[in-house]
C-alpha cells in the first residue's frame, strides 16, 4: 500500500501488552458533536448520513480531534449501522430520535432476504474513507476500524431503531431463537467481511462495539452475543502486511462476564465505568489488555478533579503494560473540549510518572 | 390496628429464609398497564397522578392483579416520586416523556430549600391507601410498602426528569459532591420517615428501588447510593406490632456489588436478569434471601417456553429456603395477562416439585 511508517505505536503496543513510555489514550466518539469544528463540517455535509458517506468529510472529522489533542490513535468516523443499511433495511435518522430503519425485520420472509453486503460495492464509501484517513494521518498514530457486534446490530434491525426494553428482539430471542440465530449468522459474516475490508484498506486495529450486550441474561449473552463475537475474533485477519492487527471487544454492561470475553482470544477488552480497573486487571489482566474506563461525566468537573481521576485510574491499573486509557463510553456532546485536553495530557503525565 | 390474620405468609417467610411449601411469587408493576381493568380505572381517575393520590382507586388497582393471579404479595400502588413531589418540586407527567419536575435542583439555594415532608400531611394519601389496602386484603397476602432509593430520587430531582446520561447529577457528583450529599441526606431522612409511616399504616414488608444505582462507578455507588440505603436499613422499623418487617434492596444493574448490598443488613436483595441466580446464591445466599430474576421479555414467548424458563430458574436456585420469584424488572405494558397467569402457576408448581 505504501503507507507512511508509524511514528507513535503506543496504542498498538499496549494492545499487545508490550511496554510503552506512557499510557496511550484515545476517546470513544473523539470525532463528535462536542467539537465546534465537527459541527461545522457536519453542517456542510448536510445530514449525519451524508457525512458518513462522504470519504473526504469523514476523513476531515476523523482528523479534527488529533489537531487539538495529543491522542494516540485515530478511529474511523462512521456509523455502527452501515452494515444493515447496506443490507437494504433503509437507515435514516429522525431528529432527536436517533437511527431508524424503514424496513425492520419482522417476519421470516424479511429474514430470508438478508444478505452479506459486498464491501467493495455498497460499503465502498467506508473503505475509501479508511484509505484516505490512513494516507492523511501520514504515520502520526494508528487507525482503528470498527463495527457494531452482531447482537447490537440485530437489536436495531429487529426493533427498527433504538429501544428501551428490546421487546421485539427479545421476544424473538425467547420465542423464536432460530430466527434470531439466522439473523446473527448473516450479520456475523457481514461483520467479518466488513472488518477485513477495513484492514485491507488500511485499518491497523479493529474494535467491535457490543453496545447492547449488557441488556441480556448471562445465558442469552453467551448464546446470542458472545458466541458471534468469538466467530469474528476467529475469522478476522489478525495479520496484514506483516503487521499484527489487534482486536478489541467491548460489551457495555459486560463487567460480570469479563472472563468469558477474554477467553474469545481477543487482544483487548473494553470496560465501561461500572467496574474498577484494578479488579478487571486481577480477573483478566494476564490474558488481555484493558481499555477504559473513566465515567464520561468526569469531564464535566473542573480540570483539577479531572486530573485527579486520571491519576487514580492509572494508579489503580499500576505500572504494568496493557492499558489503553479511554472513557467507559462515548464522550458527551456538551463537554468542553478544553477539559478533554486536560484529561489527555494528564494521562500521559501520570502514565510516565508511574513507569519511573 | 386490628387487621385480619394473615392467611398466606410464604412471601414473608421466604424473606426471612424460612421453609415454605412452595416458592412465593409477586411481580414488579403487577398493578399496571398490561391489565385492561387497570387501564379502565386509570381512565376513570384522570391522570396517573390523580390515580396515585386517590386512596380508593389506588387500593382498587393494587388488588386487581390478585383477583386474576395466585400472587403471594400485594404491593402498594404508588409512584416512586411522591417524596420529591411532597418536597414541592412540582411533579408532573408529560405524555410519552415520563415524569418531570417543574422545579429541579440546580443551585445551592434550591438545595437549601429541601425539607423532610411530614407523611401525615402531604403524603397522607399514601398512608391512607396503605391502610385501606391492608383492610381490603383481609389477610389474603402481605402488603409491601416501598420507596425509591435516595440516589434514584436525586437523579430525577436534579435532572428534572428521566435522563440518558445523568449529565447534571453526575456533574454534581464529580464537581460538587458536597451538594449532592446534602440532597441525599435530606432525601434519606425523608425515605426513612416515609417507610416508617407506611409500616405504621399497615405495610408488612418494605422495598427500596434503586433503579439508577447501576449507572454509577463502583466507588460512586458505594458513596452516593449504597451508603444511604444502608442508613435506611438501619433506621427503618424492623419490627411492628410484634411482627418482623423484612426489607429488600434492589439495585438494577447492581450484580457486580451483591456482597456489598447484602452487607447492609437488609433481609433480601433484588436481582435483575443479568446475573444467574445460582451464582448470586453462591455469593450472598447464606446471608440474605434473593428476589428475582426472570427477564420480563420471557413473557412474550409461548406458555410452554414461559413454563420452561420458570422451571430452569427454580432449579437453579435449588430446594433452599429464601427465594422470592419475580421478574428482574417491572412487567412490560404490552404483555398478555394470560401469560403472567401461566408464569405464576408454573412457579408454584415447580416450587412444590423441587421441595419434594
Amino acid at each position: 500500500m505504501g503507507f507512511a511508517e508509524l511514528k507513535n505505536d503506543r496504542y498498538l503496543k499496549a494492545l499487545l501488552k508490550q511496554e510503552t513510555d506512557t499510557t496511550p489514550v484515545w476517546i470513544m466518539r473523539q470525532a463528535g458533536r462536542y467539537l465546534p469544528e465537527y459541527r461545522e463540517t457536519r453542517q456542510q455535509a448536510g445530514s449525519f448520513l451524508d457525512l458518513c458517506k462522504n470519504p473526504e468529510l469523514a476523513c476531515e472529522v476523523t482528523l479534527q480531534p488529533l489537531r487539538r489533542f495529543d491522542l494516540d490513535a485515530a478511529i474511523l468516523f462512521s456509523d455502527i449501522l452501515t452494515i444493515p443499511d447496506a443490507m437494504d433495511l433503509g437507515l435514516y435518522f429522525s431528529t432527536g430520535e436517533g437511527p431508524k430503519f424503514e424496513r425492520p425485520l419482522r417476519t421470516h420472509a424479511d429474514i430470508d432476504k438478508l444478505f452479506v453486503p459486498d464491501p467493495a460495492d455498497s460499503l465502498r464509501y467506508v473503505t475509501d474513507a479508511v484509505t484516505l484517513i490512513r494516507q492523511e494521518l501520514d504515520g502520526l498514530v494508528p487507525l482503528i476500524g470498527f463495527s457494531g457486534s452482531p447482537w447490537t446490530l440485530a437489536t436495531y434491525m429487529i426493533e427498527g431503531g433504538g429501544s428501551k426494553d428490546y421487546h421485539n428482539c427479545k421476544g424473538m430471542l425467547y420465542g423464536d431463537p432460530k430466527a434470531l440465530h439466522r439473523i446473527l449468522e448473516v450479520t456475523t459474516q457481514a461483520v467479518v467481511v466488513y472488518l477485513n475490508a477495513q484492514i485491507e484498506a488500511g485499518a491497523q486495529s479493529v474494535m467491535v462495539f457490543d453496545t447492547w450486550g449488557g441488556v441480556l441474561s448471562p445465558e442469552a449473552y453467551a448464546e446470542f452475543s458472545l458466541r458471534y463475537m468469538q466467530q469474528i475474533v476467529q475469522q478476522v485477519s489478525r495479520e496484514h502486511d506483516g503487521e499484527t492487527i489487534p482486536i478489541t471487544l467491548f460489551t457495555k454492561g459486560g463487567g460480570q462476564w469479563l472472563e468469558k470475553i477474554a477467553a474469545t482470544g481477543c487482544n483487548a477488552v473494553g470496560l465501561d465505568w461500572t467496574i474498577s480497573i484494578d479488579e478487571a486487571r486481577q480477573r483478566i489482566g494476564n490474558e488481555v489488555a484493558l481499555q477504559g474506563n473513566l465515567d464520561p461525566n468526569v469531564l464535566y468537573a473542573s480540570p483539577d478533579i479531572i486530573r485527579q481521576h486520571a491519576k487514580t485510574l492509572i494508579d489503580k491499573f499500576g505500572p504494568h503494560p496493557g492499558h489503553v486509557f479511554n472513557l467507559g463510553h462515548g464522550i458527551h456532546q456538551t463537554v468542553n473540549p478544553d477539559h478533554l485536553k486536560v484529561l489527555v495530557d494528564a494521562v500521559h503525565e501520570f502514565g510516565r510518572e508511574i513507569r519511573r
